[in-house]
């Protein structure tokens, strides 16, 4: 039996065909690729304005994300209060894309932004870009940093800056605010008797500020991580170091379902990169997992787990696979690369036929 | 070769002793026994004057939690700004235990908590409280709800009541607070010009506002899971709806790890209950598992799920045994029962002294 | 995108085709039926003659097997002296197929059988035969029971009889024979002295013997298990009530290699009923795997575990999917049924072209 | 609270205590030392004759092995005729150990012997034998390699010298034998027409027979395994190359059970080098396992590992830790080291007495 042979073709699967692809299957893969091309320059090139969600006001450590993307430049960015409100604009067509913090936010919000992407269908991640965790000290224009006595600053940024604030205004007091960006504009609207406060360095973009000090994080490592988030479209092409992310609920409540979903990529090759376990709220016991594994939908051996997870529980939600932040290429066990898969769907093929094995 | 013979005993014994304790194991119990019930007593009955720290001001949810710890009565509180302070409070000595949120939480800093317990040694968790996360909104005395237009509010309490607020006040503004209390008190210090705050009921024993409206919160199911936290003390004594907290590190960075990880519990049928990862900050790609698990470290499964996490990787901590807030009583298979493990010892022992095996 | 259309098809396909097969791949599914009913039918009704070896002489168990396949009926039986013997005359094409011990044997053998198996390639398994494992004691003609003092039987048949011998004949005494069959043609040929013979009951359909006891082995459940072994060809299709032979090279010696590989079938709800480790001869601590599992390798669960199988380890030799001897309905969780991995694949193709996700 | 105390040793399980063992169980293991030479130097030392059960009659592979025992030098050898009477001759007190073939063996039984030692209880293995598969080809005195055309030789050894045969006496006939020495011997006593025989090498210490020819099987690496079965004994000490014989009932037949009886193993760092399901018999679809394992019941992983499996299944018969026969040092990840069992229980201690951990 030949292979390449359209209609026996149909009878085994091949997930990818690039390469190795018979003539049936190459006309649907350039179908594809024409279609995946289309989507990306509508992103780049169509004269439509665009509109974007985040969280705001100008200044926040989401609107530097948002800054990261190349696509977004020259088109609406509009200011949000939080999560739910961005993903909402995006599922109701009031915007395009919406940028949210999922990991380590010094802005709150992040099991918030992990259960709507769960519940919410139809949202479909496009992009990660990572945030550094910096603070700066800002006063009104002309204040100094030895006149500092009273600072506003959000709790948790007041937290990250204490050891920092411990050593060079051990003096001082803490208002507290209700944003990061927020402590720094009640110095310029009269609204606040504070001396100084801490804010991310992008609010300097912003507003008439004076630059009392910079880096005042105590841990200069601390980054938030973001996503941009779309209505569902076709993943843009692999890359190689790629991620997928996804919310799986566990079939049923016992020891080994858990070990049984993680399975599915260990058996595959699959490094995760994002782990957490969240209570689905309607009854106690009941689990979902929010994961995200390296790699792309694809990815012949990602293809394949997600089949298992699929089979494994109904309720799997892909919410996209999409360029890492941090661009590392995807490093697997050399027997979980694509060709392996390919060869083995060759090798099965055959079986079936009854073709005499070749022995190695 | 006797079984409950002394020395015997000592050549393969057991973790538990309650029941078939023999002689010399049973003084050890007994004076733990002893040790136990005098750290509890004095938790109870000592009249020297304890100090808890938690995240204030007054009305917190926090305060709420603390509210539920009985010993905790009549004892000092003192309000603090933030994880980290309440946790320094602990281990310099300055408070006897800290109650801080660890799940769900609206105050915020949830990773901050799972990270300081990670990273902070000579910290043990005592207990675990619930707090159901309502929210009401609150005027000035005298105000009457449809007065209302503009509604002072933490942003994220302001995005959980977004639907009551569209539906019964489809007209109002929204102007962002710091905190969930401080929303309420801008009121009446008259740093505010809204007309209504959203606060957690607490509220209302501390200050003199008028209660515009219960239970404004979208998700009636909310909670916000609390934990006790002391420095290391001998754990509680088992309930039999206990939970145990841990955190893992992995040891490498191989798909397998992880799974190997959580065979150390599924292969004692123990259930976890919380599962997350958290980036351990010092290079890319290495992670530390925050765990809760159901069960204590006295139960044999337990312990030997320890034992076995332990081997697995020397960083392990153990964050500690306690009553879980629910009470709800530990299910699993009988094959994992106590006697199973007792019996099995047993047996083992018979091999290694060359006793005929009983068919039974 | 449409469903069933050839080209899409072609991109993510199908291992099975029955029920929603679309238009090219029905064409090959047809002509590959026809291919297997021709097969079949050569088997069934070709006026050609056809050969079978099988482990003579006449009357061993082996023979016995061999009886129970309708298609050898009045074909020729090639007596052979071992499985060596009868698995070069399928490879070198002077038989059709050859019926060999493979379990349980008390002609001996099995492990060269399962060795030859592992490493004679060009060959499969068509058909499964169990062969109840009865002794009967035979005397020349006109022999009486109360008579027999001297008994001849080869040493394995024997100890299968002690009970039955210490119980009715306690003054007996053994002469030890080449074979089963050799020791009742002994009391024939003139070549023993023996008063009566230990032997299959297929003995009496070919020799003039005194049938002296029936039913003599200790064991009334005894079976040995034969296979039927052709030249490669296309498996027989699916009857629900199928096995699985292969053969596994474990890819290095390491204690996960044997887990993950077991792994592959209990993740997809397979059953094995037979797994053996065989040392492969060619330096220490190295092993191959005998393997016979529940189902069809054109079961999708199969199918599945065989693309697993083969890319864990590319020394996998697949011996064959056939009928069950015992007829045994393959029972298995709903989950790993057929149409959950249609319906996965189905999911997953919906997934690459960016269709919207319907929750169901 | 202070370690090496009594009583808290027998709080906690200490399987072995070399090295750091307390008081009190230090004299166990004193007094288990004491018993455990005295038993090896009753073996080796005491004048009462013992005797060991063998396949007989002299000459045969299972002699060979017998020969490897030092302590059975001098003493009675009783010939038997099948692996049933010999266990039998250990149970019922008529020998002191039975050497019997368990693996390869050109004798036949091999399943046999395992199912025996499966089902009748009180029998242990202490000690591992190798003996290479060896053929020569042997004549009355005086004969001649040239003069040989008709060859008696047992169906399988004759398979197995099939490849020389074919080269050296290409016009040779064969006459089946009832075993490897029977072959032999029918040339001397008369009893055959043959030239020349296929032997064990063993068979000229015990007959006068020429040598035509040695080495004359197929594979020069054939090696049967023996094993030498005593009553119920304490094991011999650890020598650092031992092998575990076990044989497992699975619990019930579900995919499970066999990979959760194979982790015990694997998560313990212990490899296998035998296993081999068997039918129960009693009926359809359940097996017992028979299993060797590297490393003996005293290493701390393999005890845990046997903790874990009673556990699992309370069918699990041990059969014995006894040395090699190929004296290979068993290898494992450091890991699994003693030491770090003993490092795990230290700490869990330390967990349950509250003493505050020590950060590496």
């Amino acid at each position: 039996m030949r292979r390449g042979d359209g209609s026996v073709w149909g009878h085994l699967p091949e997930l990818r065909t690039r390469g190795r692809r018979p003539a049936g299957a190459s006309e649907c893969a350039a179908r594809l690729a024409r279609v995946t091309s289309e989507v990306a320059s509508a992103e780049a090139s169509v004269p439509t304005r665009r509109t974007y969600s985040y969280l705001g006001p100008a200044g926040t450590f989401t609107e530097a994300a948002l800054a990261q993307v190349p696509e977004a430049r020259g088109h609406e960015w509009r200011s949000v209060r939080n999560v739910g409100e961005a993903l909402a604009d995006v599922v109701e067509g009031r915007s395009d894309a919406a940028m949210i913090a999922i990991e380590n936010s010094v802005d709150g919000g992040v099991s918030t932004a992990q259960d709507a992407l769960a519940t919410v269908p139809g949202l479909r991640i496009v992009g990660e870009y990572l945030v550094p965790v910096e603070f700066v000290l800002v006063g009104r224009p002309g204040a100094r940093l030895e006149d500092v006595s009273l600072i506003a600053a959000h709790p948790v940024a007041y937290a990250q800056c204490l050891q920092w604030l411990s050593g060079s205004l051990p003096a001082h007091a803490h208002v507290p605010a209700a944003s990061n960006v927020a402590s720094a504009m009640s110095l310029l609207d009269g609204s606040s008797d504070a001396d100084a406060a801490i804010a991310p360095p992008g609010i300097l973009e912003h507003h008439e500020l004076e630059l009392l000090a910079s880096n005042i994080g105590d841990n200069p490592n601390a980054v938030t991580r973001f996503v941009l988030v779309s209505r569902t479209v076709v993943p843009p092409p692999p890359t190689g170091a790629d991620k997928t992310s996804l919310i799986v609920e566990l079939p049923d409540d016992h020891p080994g379902a858990l070990l049984e979903m993680l399975e599915q990529f260990a058996t595959r090759g699959i490094n995760l990169s994002l782990l957490a376990s969240r209570p689905i709220g309607d009854e106690l016991g009941r689990y979902r997992f929010v994961v995200d594994a390296d790699g792309h939908l694809e990815d012949e051996r990602m293809a394949d787990a997600l089949l298992g997870l699929r089979r494994f529980s109904p309720r799997v939600t892909f919410l996209g696979s999409y360029p890492r932040a941090d661009r590392a290429v995807v490093r697997y066990p050399e027997r979980y690369a694509d060709d392996v898969f390919v060869e083995a769907r060759d090798w099965l093929r055959g079986l079936i036929s009854g073709e005499p094995e070749v022995q190695e």
